[in-house]
């Protein structure tokens, strides 16, 4: 399982095996069920996690306590309530399993241990950290300019397995909008 | 004015005089006038901006024509089309002058030489996505959940002096109500 981590890395920075051997030191294995939780909202958030198979969802709840879907994440994401995790501040998200689920979790100290003892490191996490703000600004720009039809198109040409993972009525709470209304869209 | 960029730099990563010199050589500044253009829609993005002085306004113009504010940027902030500049692609929005503007520009070649030569900086921008990324993960949120008038609020909360500067319409395709919704919000 490891491995597949070392795959994920080296898309982007080579590693020896003793590079590797710290990486993987610093990493802890963890396996959930189908519904687990592995962030709760006003917890503190303890790791940042990498999906080595399964599917999350990342959820904020508004006040009147409807769930609106943040992100997914499946084999190869990483996934956390990032401002909490990197701030040290209490979650407003919570991240749940949507099929059962296991990751390679890092934590705040051992992600900073990483990035001073291998600073290419820092790197991958530059490369990443860029695509997450460029599919952030997309998603900004989508949501202001274009129809829900579009939208679900969208991320049907971008993300096809996703959207044949995730269930309906998730896909909805994600584009924002009722379970009713995407199944009337004509697709 | 160079001494403004190490400034900002330092708040993250201190410099000796001799690295600041690989980095002043870097950046070459540019004046530009009110309504001038740094970015055009469908041509390549050259620079990644750091503002000295001055408002910048990041615009995505939708089919039908109409405007839409992605983000603003003044003193101290980085602005560009950044997919188009990091992934080398045609420009798919537009980063005009609200006020005029000076500024300090960084080529993707010259960064590339910059995190080669001083990888420490590397540190710099990646707190700067950091941020970056969670501030367009609390917009996506904010849109989701969150009343104009209270989105209006969280804005004047988070950047009073922006608010300020800013004409009103300008807020209003911020946030994407007219300006006469805009205006009849109980402030």
């Amino acid at each position: 399982m490891l491995e597949q981590l070392r795959i994920h890395i080296e898309k982007i920075v080579p590693l020896t095996d003793e590079e590797f051997g710290i990486v993987s030191s610093l990493f802890s294995f963890r396996k959930y069920k189908k519904h687990q939780f592995l962030v709760q909202e006003g917890e503190a958030v303890a790791y940042h996690y990498f999906v080595l198979k399964g599917l999350l969802k990342l959820v904020y709840t508004d006040e009147s306590g409807k769930e609106h879907i943040v992100g997914f994440a499946m084999e190869d994401w990483w996934e956390t309530d990032f401002q909490a995790y990197y701030t040290q501040t209490k979650a407003t998200m919570f991240l749940q399993c949507v099929e059962a689920t296991e990751v390679l979790c890092l934590s705040l100290p051992d992600y900073r241990k990483l990035c001073t003892e291998l600073p290419k490191l820092e790197h991958f996490f530059l490369e990443k950290a860029y695509m997450g703000f460029i599919a952030a600004q997309q998603r900004i720009i989508s949501t202001m300019t274009t129809e829900i039809k579009d939208r679900y198109k969208q991320l049907l040409e971008k993300y096809p397995t996703l959207v044949q993972r995730v269930p309906k009525s998730l896909l909805a709470a994600y584009l924002g909008v009722s379970r009713e209304t995407l199944s009337r869209l004509p697709l």
